[in-house]
């Protein structure tokens, strides 16, 4: 019994087709960014795209599910291998590796692709690419001020205007401070107060106040219980989270007022004021220091993500894949002229291409129009015989299909079609292409 | 009985750790490729790593050896994915799924990292980077042309020499054309044809007339059979191997008297010649045409290759990694001193950083040396009061060092430290830095 085995094309679930626009805007952001570490004295490090397992922090995989969360498999010796799943444990395994030859600290760069084992949805992906920059071996507050201002100029270089984000800063040291001068020892308790000021933006401060306290009733009747804080400890945590808003400084004097006494609170408050005149040094008013808990170990551009929501913003407008100028091939025996004629427009730096498929003039015609060619080279026999070149401008014919530029004047400067000599080719070329940037 | 687990760090077996210069050099290489695919009209197109292991034209993997030459595992879907060992069969799985929606002929280059699982040793890696190029859906030789002038200018944009290299380009079907008018239609006969020319390179002219004929009696006294072929056949077979050099036209005419007459040549010789035509328009004179078999069908580059190429020709000398200017951090009161002269020299273009280590003066001299710093900056307490810097030539201490520039007057005109008005040390740092570009 045999059976005939057609593959269906089909990509790999959860991966993705990237075609020229998407590629070039997230190549705009990567070059951005490194160009902004670069400048910050980070050295670029690229490494494989497996680990060992052990290297990526994991235990060693369990033989029935050896795939949790990362793409791994046993290489021919055994050893467990696993794709990274981010770009920070490459590097704790590089720095560890290579720690007595490094200049100290270490700052270094990575742009690169992450796999994740997970399950894919819309929008949700197995693969994508980070762009990471971190400083291995300083314990300077400093250090942290100057990540946080290098993605604050990443963001700007991405296209992100320095108007449209603001950075939150934390320190885990603040809170560990908050729960000693609020009385709060108990490891539970200590849950119940994280569980509770995350929720700030849900429920506000009064629903804050509730689920600190005795508990919270929801609108369906449901019962949380709450930390079972005292008053003086309730309003101290709320002083705390409350704190952000207005200048560093400002922030800074409330959260010292809040926490004042406790040791860690001090160095906390002791830190985060390094770092804010590192920041005022470097000239960075976009990032605010906030009490609120925020997730904050290091700084990662989700590179696929930021090209998303800059598109979605339509910042990135020139994001459209523009086609080469498409010279017509309509007689075998012309070919080396419209290679020729190709190269020179080329040689002039613009995009540029022989048709090369089968098929006759309209639907050449077409094949362009579908490429966003900004123009069509025409040398039929007649141009050939007398050294000249018909050029069609076809972005025009788009401007006037999409009802963009119904100018009658317009129209009257810009003729859709010329007929010009051969040695205005690339001139007259480069003038539409001009017009239409 | 526990243990503690204790990972060693260390890459995954046949995976590369490469650094600032390594990446540079490649980054290079593929931007200036890449450039030159796109002003052929290629469109960039980048794939997923993973493809289902029958889109990658393999048996899917037998549960005993699911890794034979690739990296393979089965999803949990139970389907057997594999990371991708070449940038062509991603292509031809896109084309096939996306043909209908495709302006054709399609027209893509990649550039992307591979993955082989392969036995890897010594400079023999498991992944490596591919740069390729492709037309899909045209059966013009004038295709081949293009590909074939993209190879060659995407050469000496990678920073090759155009008199260094030659491409040698052949066509199946001569050689099949050659068979048919010498009269070989035995296939363990062709074969054997092929394994005598196979071996010109090593065994001259006269090595493969014996493997032509009778056979051959090695140094040793082993003998090898050979193809059995008539004195005039091999003096055809010899002819056509032969038939390069010189002009393309004149290999064509001697390619055309040797497979004269037979169907399958004369296509050969006549698409050799249209490629030929393509080829003068675009005036590429690289590329050479030849009897001998070469094994070619599309194009692709091996990045890595090319840079450590270029390396060992040491074509690639800036390629060694420039560090950051370093300000030194010698007072922790001023730290927003130095970092808003960091600042201020990457606003002029300059990279640069604040030291932020724990150790003092010296090692922090070291450490700004290792980096192969420029220059370090240094505001101590007399500079900042008097509203001065002081700069210290790094670049000029390292020449002196290394006995490079041990020139007394080159040593005058360049002090090895001054101290300037802190207005211009951005001017200062530039200059130290043009000197030593």
């Amino acid at each position: 019994m045999t059976e005939t085995f057609r593959p269906q094309a089909r990509p790999a679930r959860g991966f993705l087709d990237k075609r020229a626009g998407d590629l070039r805007a997230e190549r705009r952001i990567i070059d951005a960014v490194s160009a902004v570490y670069e400048r910050y004295g980070f050295e670029r490090l690229e490494t494989g795209a497996f680990e060992y397992a052990d290297a990526l922090g994991k235990f060693l995989p369990d033989a029935d599910r050896p795939n949790e969360g990362v793409f791994a498999l046993q290489d021919d010796d055994e050893q467990w291998m696993a794709l990274r799943y981010d770009l920070t444990a490459p590097l704790a395994r590089f720095a560890a590796q290579n720690w007595d030859n490094l200049p100290k600290p270490f700052r270094r760069y990575a742009a690169g692709t992450v796999w994740r084992n997970e399950k894919p949805g819309p929008g949700r992906y197995r693969e994508f690419i980070q762009c990471d920059a971190d400083t291995v071996g300083s314990a300077r507050p400093e250090a942290d001020a100057e990540i946080i201002a290098m993605a604050v100029e990443g963001f700007v270089a991405a296209g992100l205007p320095a108007s449209d984000f603001v950075l939150k800063i934390n320190n885990r040291k603040l809170l560990n401070g908050l729960m000693a001068s609020a009385g709060v020892a108990d490891a539970g308790q200590k849950l119940g107060v994280l569980r509770a000021v995350d929720k700030l933006d849900r429920l506000g401060v009064q629903g804050v106040k509730l689920l600190l306290g005795a508990g919270r009733k929801d609108e369906s009747g449901a019962f949380t219980k709450g930390a079972q804080l005292g008053p003086a400890a309730i309003d101290a945590v709320l002083a705390f989270v409350e704190a952000g808003g207005g200048t560093r400084s400002a922030t800074l004097d409330r959260l010292s007022n809040v926490i004042g006494g406790s040791a860690e609170g001090d160095e906390g408050v002791e830190e985060l004021s390094r770092i804010g005149a590192a920041l005022a040094g470097l000239g960075v008013s976009e990032a605010h220091f906030t009490g609120q808990p925020v997730p904050a170990t290091g700084f990662s551009f989700g590179v696929s993500r930021l090209a998303a929501a800059l598109r979605a913003s339509s910042r990135d407008a020139a994001n459209e894949a523009r086609g080469p100028v498409v010279v017509l091939a309509l007689d075998q025996a012309a070919m080396g002229e419209y290679f020729a004629a190709a190269a020179e427009l080329r040689a002039s730096g613009v995009a540029a291409e022989v048709y090369l498929g089968s098929s006759g003039m309209r639907a050449q015609m077409k094949y362009a129009d579908r490429r966003l060619s900004p123009a069509a080279v025409i040398l039929g026999g007649d141009e050939l015989a007398a050294g000249q070149v018909t050029i069609k401008d076809l972005d025009l014919g788009r401007a006037l299909a999409s009802g963009v530029s119904d100018n009658q004047q317009w129209r009257a400067d810009r003729p859709g079609q010329v007929t010009i000599a051969r040695g205005d080719m690339a001139a007259t070329v480069r003038a539409i292409l001009d017009a239409g940037a």
